[in-house]
């Protein structure tokens, strides 16, 4: 299934993208004054084939699944939390049920992977084993189920496709995934440890050194194929990862615009991209994280953060924060008075 | 009026800001996490002196006026442009339209020198002249006018502080206005002036030589006293910043928090934070503007631009683009859930 998904996976459509431009270039404005709104309209109308794409259904899929390397010591938080977040994603008091109560979008909860049998009204079960195993001692999953993850993540965009959502945004919930999404970036980025290992929830300096050196012993210990993504993300991933690259993989195929959030849906967005290219045209930035990775990421992608606001909560937050800058791009787009309109004459640059 | 109300600007309280403080280290998250959001918490708190502030109420302020220096040529954009936008607020066709409607905020037209006359029902009247003088040849204004610009911002903020507005953006309209704001911002900021001078609208190579050959020339023709910034103002500046600059001054004094927008209005934002430093707590940035010397003015007030997205329209419309980061900032700290409400245990940095 994944194999046949990546091969459905379209260019952007140009005429549209055009016809964009066309009108983007008749409204009374600087020519390319709306700066990166011009952008994301021109691409989500090469996403949608639509010359007036919509974002009016939206919805942020949250991947939440526990990771057995936190028997290391890697976080600062409780493994628990893990459990009672996803829960209360469904009582409504996480930070991301404020941001999209606030913005009026869906939150599709997942459980790929939660170490807790967890039964809530509209969560939905996906579950491949109760966590990963210790990516300290070996790897995190075998490659099949690390595909079954990525299926997992594609088959919620499928459905999320049926109901007619047409803006994606990613989120995640994971006590210990700062941890394995700092492994997976090394490889992906060719970086130093160092400069992917942030202090999570909150690490001190002598647990921030702990957790780069577990990172170092989990590279070294299982070995990954560079260039073979899904052997990367399998044994030093997590489930939550891999089904947030198979949310962009699935995006991509279903052609829904999606968003990142921090540095861990970076992480699986880039290996997403990294599994097959053409995906990243489907996919937006949105916050700078304050992880330190999450900068490295992000330009391995070729993308600037829109917003600077050193949010480091996960569950998707900045994702959501963001979808207001993709409602105002598409109102100002069709809203806004061209120069005939304006009775204005239309002034162009003279560079 | 204006030394009066310079002198009523207070502090920031104290004691609401240690309460915001207390309630977000109680919320289910790693502390500090919603980074920037809770420094937007903490201030709307020490602003307004509310432990749950409210920002229901927007407006924002666009400040319209000619400038003399238009027929030297620096501007890519018709001068009757700064009268036809002015109307087309009116029409609703504006990119500031389309981004207030969307947000629910109301924009406040306020015509402080366009050279036209201009009778639209809802317009500010308080033209100080039929545009500035060529600040190229002399002085843009008297000093008498600046300080009457000045406190057509105060007087139009504390109307609108009796109608309960709780959340200020600023904007304007005037073609020509990049010109004379390079010219300020090169004096308050004591930069080069190559380094605050953009192509505005869309300017060419050589126009942009020109342009910066002009701002050189108004510099030296008038030799604006440094510390003295309404002098500054008043000789090269604009009706439109000064205006801007009483609007800060006037938030300040109302205790009502106000947003920069691009290039102009944080010129007018440093303008009143040297007349009065006080006033600087109660002003926050919005977006990054494409006009170079819109990083720099910023980086002198001690601000980081929240949004990135290279816009260069004015009117207000980065303001008001940030106006949904302050509301989710207040529903995520109002809405999320404590420690004791979701039965976890407090984890808490151990650095």
């Amino acid at each position: 299934m994944l194999y046949k998904t990546l091969e459905s996976i379209g260019e952007l459509y140009a005429e549209p993208m055009d016809e964009a431009q066309k009108r983007l270039d008749s409204l009374t404005k600087p020519l390319g004054s709306l700066g990166r709104l011009e952008d994301i309209v021109k691409r989500l109308a090469g996403i949608t084939g639509e010359i007036f794409p919509c974002v009016d259904k939206k919805a942020v899929v949250i991947m939440c699944s526990d990771n057995g390397v936190v028997e290391e010591g890697v976080s600062s938080c409780p493994k628990d939390v893990t459990s009672k977040v996803t829960k209360n994603f469904f009582r409504g008091i996480t930070g991301i049920n404020a941001f999209t109560k606030h913005t009026g979008s869906d939150i599709v909860v997942v459980d790929i992977g939660v170490d807790d049998d967890i039964d809530c009204d509209g969560l939905i079960q996906r579950k491949i084993r109760k966590g990963t195993w210790n990516i300290a001692r070996g790897p995190a999953m075998t490659r099949e189920e690390a595909v079954k993850a990525i299926e997992v993540g594609i088959s919620t965009v499928e459905e999320l496709s049926k109901k007619g959502i047409n803006l994606l945004g990613t989120g995640e919930m994971g006590v210990g995934n700062t941890t394995t999404s700092s492994a997976v970036s090394t490889l992906l980025t060719n970086s130093k440890v160092e400069d992917m290992v942030g202090r999570g929830a909150g690490l001190s300096d002598q647990d921030l050194m702990k957790k780069i050196s577990i990172v170092k012993k989990a590279i070294e210990v299982n070995k990954p194929d560079l260039n073979d993504p899904i052997d990367v993300l399998s044994k030093v991933g997590g489930f939550d990862i891999a089904g947030l690259a198979g949310c962009f993989i699935g995006a991509a195929a279903y052609r829904i615009p999606i968003l990142i959030d921090g540095f861990i849906s970076a992480t699986a967005a880039l290996a997403a991209v990294r599994i097959e290219p053409k995906v990243i045209n489907f996919i937006f930035p949105s916050h700078g994280s304050a992880e330190p990775g999450s900068k490295k990421v992000l330009e391995a992608l070729g993308f600037e953060p829109m917003l600077n606001l050193k949010m480091r909560v996960g569950e998707g937050t900045g994702a959501a924060l963001a979808f207001h800058i993709f409602d105002c791009a598409v109102a100002v787009y069709k809203d806004m008075g061209t120069f005939e309109d304006a009775s204005i004459e239309q002034y162009r640059p003279q560079v």
